[in-house]
Order: structure tokens, then C-alpha cells, then sequence
């Protein structure tokens, strides 16, 4: 067995992502010799230390970041700045401060003008997740076969990011390097955009439902299941990733909104030509998606 | 076993939907005493011929109409009125002619005219499907556990009406029955709007990709990755469910626009509640059709 990676890693939050990565160090035994983990909410401390997600379980974030060379923040991108604000001066020298968010550029925001001398932040974004959240929710193969976006600063300390990488390599995931603008624009489309639009249409189809006397809900069609199972995830995660991917996600619902409208149009004026274009389109980027083996 | 439905059934089309009829049909023999086929592409109706999916193979649907006591049209709705005018002439007296298309107002409106004395419409319409298309793509297990609605006229013949009920409940499904104008509404939020999105934002991911040197393909998460799979059906039985269902879908479409366009306010006023409001809707859909099992 390899070297553990770390001598003592700090989780500061452990849902659906944190105790992924918990059940994945204690499978392998080669992520850290010590976990910390640290959550504000008793009731989860309690479920914690019933699951034996850690060797260390503690109820401040501040004391438990104290002696860990690294730390790994699974908890809402919008909780960011205050759980900084909080842990920054109990981070120890040379420890390498990393994230699960679903978006970087507010990472840096949040994070960078708090961050102590000798801290070495290294932003990440595992694309990995269910629909399901909280502590019982982990699984140690969340990551396989996945792509984890690492978004380090033009002044990141090489080792660090090093060691961020092989933290995702060992959880089995693909690593990839990217600006976080760069990020935050592809996640906008690619995720939260999807999001967006599942959450609405069941709002759409809700105030519906009560006009058709619930019709609608009872013959919910394959292409509106889908759509609710993506409806299904955590309401502060998702809440803070729009608050904080707020331009990219305002530019890529603005595209689609223009393509919806031309599709109405079209629709309205009997374009055939247009609608089967828009349709070939579809098939053509899901049969690069199968290519790439993403589907 | 019981008595067959039908002594001679044609099926007009042999895609997924028809091909699994005539596959349910062989599998169960009380459903057609003799199962006839009738498309007008010859590598179609050679395929029929290999995979023997029917008794009788005729490409001329006039002829392969004659006869008959059941009539069933599995081609894209908007070829229903050519069809009709082809056949119409050539339908036997008390036949039941029914279908399987995704619209009903057009049906009742491309049909109605054009049918002869004696013979009884009853529109129906399986709510099942997968992305995949053609003769090869059918299997007898498609309907099973999936709702069929019936739309009869006010003045169709109950005997007819109750012998399409029984196809379908021969064929697995549960039968509901629904006017034209509901069905179309019901269908266009549950199912055409949602395929319209999934169109929709594979071309603006699409779009993206090119200045983005093909990222967005790369990454395409787990909620891009849900619509790529409804967005790759099939072009023709599309293109015609948007031009036959137009009022209803140009009105789903304008309401979600409205939903949506509210979200994206809320994103950039920074309004958490209204978001958590729309997320938590999303999850209380999500749990009405777990509850319901269609999820």
C-alpha cells in the first residue's frame, strides 16, 4: 500500500459527498492515517460516530482543522466564507486547503482573501452525485469512472496541486485542469442549467396538476420522470450553487431561453425543416455522448 | 386461452409501437386470429419479412386494409390524413379502426372526415416508448404496468370502445379514458414539453460546445446526461407530435417560459427563498409519483 496521501485530513461537512470520500479513505487506507470530521448539526455528529465514518469526530470546525495538512470542505459553496472565517487561523502551515463545490469562481472569491500565509488553496469539483443526501447517503464508488474538475490559482503551489490529484486519482476519478471561469461555464450548461429548468417544469406541471385534477401526475411520461429525478436533490446545495454561479447560470438560461423561443416560433409557423434540425441536433450530441461513454 | 379480439388485424407502420403490438400479439395468439402488415419502404417490410413479425406483408395499405376487423395506424400522426384517404374506400364494414399517435385532436380532426359509415373510430394513445425506433426496436413487454388512454367520440360504438380497452389490456396496460382536448393538454406538459427542452438545450450545449473546444461534451453530468437520452428519439413521430399538438405544447411552453424566466429573476435578485420554494416543489413532485410508482 501506498504512503497515506495525508497525515491527518479534515472533513468540514459530511453529506452525500464528504462521506463518500470518508468511506473511500477508510476502504483504501492509503488517503489519510487520521480522519477529522467536523459538522455543525448534532443529530449528523451523532450518525457519524454510529456509521464509524471517522477516527475523529468534533462539533467545532476551528479545533478540528488544528494539526491537519489537509482539509476538505463538503458543505454548501454558499456556507463557504463564514467556515473560513471561522477555521482560517487555526489552519495549520503548509496545509492544503481544498472543496467539493459545484462552483469555483466563488470558491476563489470566498476563500483567497482569507486564506493564511503558508495555506496552499487548491480548488475542486468532483462530478460525481445522486439524487440522495446526508451521511447514509456515501458510497466509497461514488467517484469511479468520474471526472474531477481541478481548478487550481495561476500562484497554487505545484506540490499541492499535486497532491489534490492523486487525492482524486485515488478515489478513482479522472482528473482535469481547468479556470474556474472556464468551469463555471460548462457546469452552467451541463448541470445547473438542467437543474433549473427540472425544477421549474415541476412547478409548471404543480400549478397544472391542480387545474387537471391531478391528471398530469398520474401519467408523468418517461420524459417527465426523468426530469423529477434530478428534481430530487438537496435544496440548500442547489440554492447556493445558483446564488453563486449566478452569471454563467443567467447567460446559459438566457441561450436556451432564445432556442426555446425559436423552437416555439417554428412550432407556431409550421417550420418542419426547423423542428426535425432541432431534433438531429439532439441525437447528434447523444450520439457523442455515447462515443464518449458518458451516457 | 381466450377467444382472439380480432380475426384479421392490420397494422398500418411497424416501428417500435407497431412491432411490439404485432410481437404481443404472436406471443399472447388471442389477440389476432391473422396479424397483417403493411409500410411503404421496402427495406421495411423485408425486415418484417425476416424478423417474421406477421402472417400477411403488404405494401400497398389499401390492400392490406381489406378484410380486416381491426385496423390499427403506427405511422407518425402527421401521415394519418394520406394514409386515411389511401385506405378509406377499402375498409370493411364494422372494422375498428383505432391508433397508437402521441396527439388526439388531430387524430379526431385528420380521421373523422374521411371515415366511412360503419366503420368506428377509437383514438387511443400507449404511453410508452423507448429512444429507440424501427421494427427491430419492439419487444412484447413494452406496455405492461403503462397507462393507455382511450379518447372515443361521443358518439363511438361502445362495443368498439370496449374492444380497443381489451387489446390493450391484453397488451398489459392499465386503460384510462380521457377527451381529446384533456389528453393533448395532459401529454403536452408530461411529455412534449419536456422532449421540446431536451431538444432544445442539446443544441444550445451544442452551440457552446464549439467555443468551448467540445468541454461541455466532455463534462456532460448526470443531469445533461437524463435529456440526451430524451432527446434522442425519433425525428419524424416528433416533428409531428410538435405540428399536431401546437396549441397545447405553445402553451406549456409559454408557461414554463414564464416559470422560468421568474427563476432566473430570483437568481439575480439573490432571492433564496424563492429558489428553495422552487426546489422544494421539484422534490415534493418527485415524491407524489414515487409514491405513485411511476418513478
Amino acid at each position: 500500500m501506498a504512503e497515506p496521501l495525508f497525515n491527518r485530513l479534515c472533513l468540514v461537512g459530511i453529506g452525500l459527498i464528504g462521506s463518500s470520500i470518508a468511506r473511500v479513505a477508510q476502504k483504501r487506507g492509503d488517503i489519510a492515517k487520521t480522519i477529522v470530521v467536523t459538522t455543525r448539526r448534532a443529530e449528523t455528529l451523532a450518525r457519524v460516530r454510529e456509521l464509524g465514518l471517522a477516527d475523529v469526530v468534533e462539533p467545532d470546525a476551528a479545533r478540528a482543522v488544528e494539526g491537519c495538512d489537509g482539509v476538505i470542505f463538503c458543505i454548501p459553496v454558499g456556507a463557504y466564507a463564514d467556515a473560513m472565517r471561522h477555521i482560517a487561523a487555526h489552519l495549520a502551515p503548509g496545509a492544503v486547503l481544498t472543496d467539493v463545490g459545484s462552483t469555483k469562481g466563488s470558491v476563489v472569491r470566498d476563500l483567497s482573501p482569507l486564506l493564511p500565509a503558508g495555506v496552499h488553496l487548491v480548488p475542486a469539483h468532483p462530478m460525481a452525485g445522486t439524487e440522495h443526501s446526508g451521511p447514509d447517503a456515501g458510497f466509497p464508488e461514488l467517484f469511479e469512472g468520474r471526472y474531477c474538475i481541478v481548478t487550481p490559482l495561476p500562484d497554487s503551489d505545484p506540490a499541492a496541486v499535486e497532491k489534490v490529484k492523486e487525492l482524486w486519482r485515488r478515489c478513482g476519478s479522472m482528473i482535469e485542469t481547468m479556470d474556474p471561469i472556464t468551469h463555471d461555464k460548462v457546469v452552467a450548461i451541463v448541470s445547473h442549467l438542467p437543474h433549473l429548468i427540472a425544477f421549474t417544469i415541476c412547478g409548471t406541471a404543480d400549478d397544472l396538476a391542480e387545474e387537471t385534477k391531478e391528471a398530469v401526475l398520474k401519467f408523468a411520461a418517461s420524459g417527465f420522470r426523468d426530469f423529477t429525478r434530478i428534481a430530487a436533490s438537496d435544496v440548500d446545495m442547489w440554492r447556493d450553487v445558483f446564488l453563486n454561479n449566478r452569471e454563467a447560470v443567467l447567460e446559459m438560461l438566457s441561450r436556451f431561453s432564445e432556442d426555446a423561443h425559436a423552437f416555439g416560433r417554428a412550432i407556431r409557423r409550421g417550420e418542419a425543416g426547423f423542428i426535425e434540425d432541432r431534433i438531429e441536433r439532439g441525437r447528434k450530441i447523444r450520439r457523442s455522448l455515447i462515443e464518449r461513454k458518458q451516457a
